[in-house]
């Protein structure tokens, strides 16, 4: 049976690998990744660089670069035109993992942060094996996301006693504002400045490219840093030519 | 300036230990670790083998186990509770890391699962530097926490696309049911089986011990399998002496 490992490399540092990740790494014949173009290269050399650094063996995998599909961006139809890309995806990649490994070959995709949240990898690979019962056997192997990096350089935490805590998307943020119950919301996937329209009194522990050379952090109220982080964050995208950021969001509550 | 590290190791698999944290154990002087008790000493004995298995000199450091000051469980005022024994702790830190560390001492507290998810360590070290500033550096290692391993031992993810994800507490979903607009809920710190209670047609993912040989996992719609884990989980407890185990609860929106 062909196997497939789902590998958390962590949000950006190479030392964020798990000793479990590691040993995978160095028992694969294939590593599959994805290439969006050439604006976010940087992040497949950083895959590279971590194959190299710890895998022992160099002679011992291939490297495949897997063209990513394109996506309909401006459909307003978002989740449906997520739901038909990652079906797009789950066909290349069963092509792949098909042609690519032996029967009893293993491979592995490295996904950034940890495959648990908002990663496609794994729904991709479900996607593959509801076309293809059978072809192959997952494995996922979590990573450090990028919000527990974030808040570990901010010296602070996710969640507080007794109170919930809630990750969403920059889009659902900006559509419907902070939810009402929750005190401790993280934000993920925010192409744009969605926490410049939410509560001035809350607090903000934004962060960029955590835990590599470019990292960059900033906290404090809303209202008094809001503008600053946007202005940092769409410098900081132009220069790199992508960005990756999260944040979360604290209010105190009476 | 005395330093201190909080490391996140992981769920309960030593091979969760990620390469910053083996570093970052390979340079301390002294393991601070805290012993609730007898029931939980398989807790403090795991710790001992993850540095015994990953700190290459094995004279270079002492370990300083910390009686956990009681907790006032039966008090109604949870938090109130939970926040006077943080103080408590605080102080008993405070104590011990003037005195076991020297003035540029490097001492670290081991964290199960991530620091930034339901652990006291960090807010206890908030509140000794509140109460005496400037007493010593912190610094976080995130780790992999209990619910990215609990997913990724059932092949699944936290969060499903553009939609959100609540993280939240036994006692919460007890008291309050499921969030109303949230179809993704992960809870921990449940101490009796507060999804016995909630919608039948959801669906649990439920693990304890998630990652070590004790690891038990189920799955399936709440109304078919919430008394099967309640009785795994009270039959577990009553075996080991202790549990840790979280779950995911999943709705299918309409």
């Amino acid at each position: 049976m062909r196997r497939v490992s789902v590998v958390g490399i962590g949000a950006g540092d190479p030392e964020h690998l798990t000793v479990q990740a590691i040993r995978v790494l160095n028992e694969i014949d294939v590593v599959f990744m994805t290439d969006k173009g050439d604006q976010t290269s940087e992040l497949v050399d950083a895959r590279r660089e971590i194959c190299t650094r710890y895998i022992d063996d160099q002679d011992g995998y291939r490297l495949v670069v897997v063209p990513d599909p394109p996506r309909d961006r401006q459909s307003p139809a978002y989740r449906e035109a997520v739901e038909d890309w990652r079906r797009d995806r789950a066909r290349l990649y069963l092509e792949l993992i098909n042609s690519e490994l032996g029967p009893d070959g293993h491979g592995a995709f490295l996904a950034w942060g940890d495959p648990a949240l908002y990663d496609s990898i794994v729904p991709a690979l479900d996607y593959a094996l509801a076309l293809e019962p059978n072809a192959f056997d997952v494995d996922v192997i979590p990573g450090i996301s990028s919000v527990s990096a974030l808040v570990a350089r901010h010296g602070t935490t996710l969640s507080r006693t007794g109170r919930p805590v809630q990750v969403t998307t920059g889009r659902l943020l900006r559509a419907h504002g902070l939810p009402p119950d929750v005190d401790d919301v993280v934000v993920m996937l925010d192409s744009e400045a969605a926490f410049s329209d939410v509560d001035p009194d809350a607090y903000i522990y934004w962060g960029a490219y955590v835990g590599s050379e470019h990292e960059l952090l900033m906290s404090g109220r809303l209202g008094e840093i809001a503008d600053t982080i946007a202005k940092t964050k769409a410098e900081a995208r132009a220069k790199h030519g992508w960005i990756m950021d999260s944040y979360l969001i604290r209010r105190s509550s009476p």
